[in-house]
């Protein structure tokens, strides 16, 4: 293993904006940990997945929102946060980036959705060991300690033996008291996906607008999900990649599907 | 093979909005395969990436934008598009999902930005057969011709000899013309990302902003990339899929950090 000469430099972002309860307690979980730098949106981005800002330009403004760290605050997506952070804003390439603490779980087919998930991916995308993490909780006033005690184990396992390059984390975190927490569990993405609805409104123009209502459906009840874990009050860590190939249909196109090639 | 005893169904939808010429020119390419339906942002949304409008509702209006063609904008990204085709405009599950054709390359990591190839995977979650495509010309001049005969092959041959559920294709044409043009070729993600610049610049009222300028860096010469597809003017296919989970980490996890579970 690489021995490491200097502190360890943590990128924190998240989605829900630099002023959500989640970050904050980030900030906390990782202190002591090496030199923090926040890099976050200006306004919430839930759901933003892996959106880019292109076609307009970014607004960037140093604040002082957490005592003793270097923080930022960016008018664009958690993807553009990262990208900004790293190119821009820090002069060498991160340790780590972490990002969350996500208001509400991002297990199973939300880490597409998630704008946290994909800031994380980012990072992965440069070569900077990443991790997202979410709590099972969209309260504001959420209990984040087991949380916090869950990311700061992980991010200190992560620094002392890196995960392999272009690897990152989906840790999630039930909603549970610490007397109620069994653990952490390696898992995989349940198989699931959500249900909307649009519920129909008439605005006071005489104008129609729908409303999404999501629902979500997981049919997958295998015991080595994340959905399993965290309905068992266990933490959840999935080993994200990036590659989207479905490598098994690449041999089985050339075969069914000669005439196209 | 299942016997098809309706006409088919082609939800068609896109990234660049209802009023590009890339889905002008795939309305015209799937003519006569189907029932046509096209739901499509009402403005551009080019690098959205899987993002979702939540928080705020959606506008959808009934257009005749293309003649004889059911037509919808929606004020939303084009992962919300999908989801009000399916869940509100529809009355039955559309036999295939066609999204397209882009102004721009969609290959290698761009799978991963991209509003075109999102919707194609919000269709695929949905358990609907799908493909995004895009022409590697960014110009609205662009010549299409190309573009249309093999995604209109693609289509025909999806409709007949349905892929495995869940699986989506991502189809990237190169900008040649018909006689430079070598055919089609089954692929994998290329590996590479984006290195990002940002030009910084003063508003009128004295404050800074930063446009973000994108440098793609592709450094894996393997001949089995969609990226080397392209650059021999070959279209290529990548098979796609959602389940992002890294399998072959979940086992050196659970053996490098045993003390975390």
């Amino acid at each position: 293993m690489e021995e490491r000469t200097t502190t360890p430099l943590i990128l924190i972002t998240n989605d829900d904006g630099i002023t959500a309860p989640g970050i904050e307690n980030l900030v906390e979980a990782m202190r002591g940990l090496g030199t923090l730098v926040v890099v976050a949106p200006d306004s919430p981005q839930s759901g933003m997945g892996h959106a880019i800002t292109i076609g307009r330009p970014l607004r960037l403004n140093k604040l002082h929102q957490f005592p003793g760290v270097e923080s930022y605050q960016c008018s664009g997506t958690p993807v553009d946060c990262v990208k900004l952070a790293t190119n821009k804003i820090l002069d060498r390439k991160p340790d780590i980036c972490v990002s969350g603490i996500n208001h509400g779980t991002n297990a199973s087919i939300n880490v597409i959705y998630s704008g946290t998930m994909s800031a994380a991916m980012e990072a992965a995308i440069e070569g900077i060991p990443s991790v997202g993490c979410s709590l099972a909780d969209f309260s504001f006033e959420a209990d984040f300690s087991v949380a916090r005690e869950v990311i700061r184990k992980v991010v200190m396992q992560m620094l002392a033996e890196p995960l392999p390059p272009h690897t990152l984390l989906n840790v999630n975190i039930p909603k549970v008291s610490k007397e109620e927490f069994n653990g952490i569990r390696f898992c995989r993405q349940a198989n699931a996906k959500w249900g909307e609805s649009f519920e129909h409104r008439v605005d006071p123009y005489g104008k129609d607008y729908y409303w999404m209502v999501g629902n979500f459906i997981c049919e997958d009840l295998s015991e080595d999900t994340d959905i399993y874990a965290l309905r068992n009050n266990y933490a959840s860590i999935v080993p994200v990649q990036f590659d989207l190939t479905d490598y098994r249909s690449i041999e089985m196109l050339k075969k069914k599907w000669p005439s196209l090639r």
